[in-house]
């Protein structure tokens, strides 16, 4: 059968833009053992989709001509593999394709539940990095102060809900003043700093009077060096990624590092969320509750259609979403 | 009655000449009720000096006119303080001068030891500083590769020998073949690269062929850079000193941080030897042990006279020293 994808027509050096995506159709093969058929559903966009441009990270690199990879919500049309039956959900990475044949093996059957979409946002990688890096890496406790960059962003959403309901002062960075407002107002995140604003270093320091304990760092860069000179003694910065260098064609470190990590006698550690699968069900157990009480809100932004799939990343990169991206694949998705 | 001084005359921008510095000859009064008159023994020089010229860290800056500060064997010469009498041996913060009156709390009597200068180096705060970071921040496990920068020096010397007591692999960064040689020849690293060489990145990769584990870094900058590249995941960063930032105009960040900490899940921490003060019994007990069975040896660096201070800083700079640098005050000195 044949299926649509969205390849990586040339690697990226400095912006990504839509010159560097194409829009193919490609004959699939049938499934051999162990291998399932999928329609996908919801895919997952994300910063990491960026980093994995520059080379090798966590995972292989993409290189020219391959389809862009993406963590996904799919449905299985055909299954060669004894755990899975047509009509199941999955989360399972795959590429950007309406449909396509991938190993059964890691592919994931996802319980039923009222909104597809929250598996790919508040109980997916989003809200479980949030969880996990705040709570395991981060280590906060009540009456600290947590700042988060990216804070309208599909991680940086959670980090601050989640440093709310155990009790701490939350600050967010954000670009622009109606996102700034966003965050604030439908958040609930104590204050929201705007980075474009020239004197945001002055409106950090007085939104933070008591200094910071927490730094969740999801863009690294010249943000990560000014919250630095804000850090108290011991502060933690739980660092999740570098959104501001993967766009970079020079990527410049903080200044400050690492002479304030020993000053100050800071941790820096970096995570990613597949290190703490061992609680996730802690973590969904948690996420659940706070949902149900609504001490956490959802925010999704999701895109329709596979053809935008590279604008939405492009859009994610400049910082337009609020809230998790996502883009909707077919027509007779769910 | 009088007492010689080396106060700091002028705080430098860059590079510490010693131009920075004047000789002088100052009155000092009585010690007062919780005082002690002392006479300095042995001063310890260290590359944090030169970080209290650029502002306050840890600990209070220094300012123009101040006199160097310095941690010290004394001799207690008059006490008004009823934990101490004369002729005592006491570890303690003065200046860099022949006599000082000094408060007698954070004054500490040491014990009797056979060689005093050890007290300053192996069982003073460079050993506890080697153990404290390596052990308590850094964890290694037996045959994990250990990387340690400064080598030769007074930390880097005792980090390296520490971790070969442990069980790892230890390699070395020191300035100069003959310097490296030393490190290999007389402590017994399995391996020291030298940074001057301009493929000295090569030459690390070659001395690791596992990666690296842990990091004890004595220099940040494009040292630090350097080595990150080469950090096996889950690796830890013991972040001890940033000396090749002390002394540069316009200070630089690893370009790869935080990049390297997410992709690697890298930790680095900063510390200081007081933040495990409550470990310094176990601490000196198992320096102790090593020193007498010979798993560790004590390099000493001992520069003579008040008036070799500042050349003996600016050298330490430069890397001249072997093992802990110190400077010893006073015809009579011990």
């Amino acid at each position: 059968m044949k299926t649509r994808q969205v390849i990586v027509k040339d690697l990226p050096k400095g912006t990504l833009t839509q010159d560097h995506f194409a829009l193919t159709e490609t004959d699939l093969p049938a499934p051999k053992e162990g291998e399932l058929l999928i329609r996908t559903i919801l895919m997952s966009i994300d910063a990491a989709n960026r980093a994995w441009m520059q080379g090798a990270t966590y995972r292989a690199a993409i290189l020219a001509g391959d389809p862009m990879h993406t963590y996904a919500l799919a449905e299985v049309i055909d299954s060669r593999a004894p755990k899975f039956t047509k009509g199941d959900i999955i989360a399972v990475e795959t590429v950007w394709a309406d449909y396509a044949v991938v190993p059964a093996k890691g592919a994931q059957k996802m319980p039923p539940v009222e909104t597809l979409s929250h598996l790919m946002s508040v109980f997916g990688i989003a809200g479980k990095t949030a969880f996990h890096g705040l709570l395991s890496v981060g280590r906060p406790l009540p009456g600290e102060t947590v700042v988060v960059s990216a804070a309208a962003g599909s991680v940086g959403a959670y980090v601050g809900q989640i440093a709310k309901a155990v009790g701490c002062r939350v600050v967010g960075i954000a670009g622009g003043a109606e996102k700034c407002k966003w965050v604030v107002d439908d958040l609930g995140f104590d204050a929201c700093v705007d980075y474009r604003d020239p004197a945001w270093h002055k409106a950090l320091k007085a939104a933070c009077p008591e200094g910071i304990d927490i730094y969740f760092d999801n863009v690294g860069g010249n943000i990560l060096e000014t919250v630095l000179f804000r850090m108290n003694e011991r502060g933690r910065v739980v660092c999740c990624g570098a959104v501001s260098q993967y766009d970079a064609t020079a990527p410049s470190g903080p200044r400050n590092l690492p002479g304030l990590v020993v000053v100050k006698r800071l941790r820096m550690e970096g995570f990613i969320v597949m290190d703490y699968a061992h609680e996730d069900t802690t973590a969904l157990r948690a996420l659940q509750n706070w949902v149900k009480s609504g001490a956490i809100k959802v925010p999704e932004d999701i895109v329709e259609g596979l053809e935008n799939a590279p604008a939405a990343l492009i859009g994610l990169l400049a910082g337009e979403n609020r809230g998790k991206r996502m883009v909707r694949v077919g027509p007779d998705a769910v």
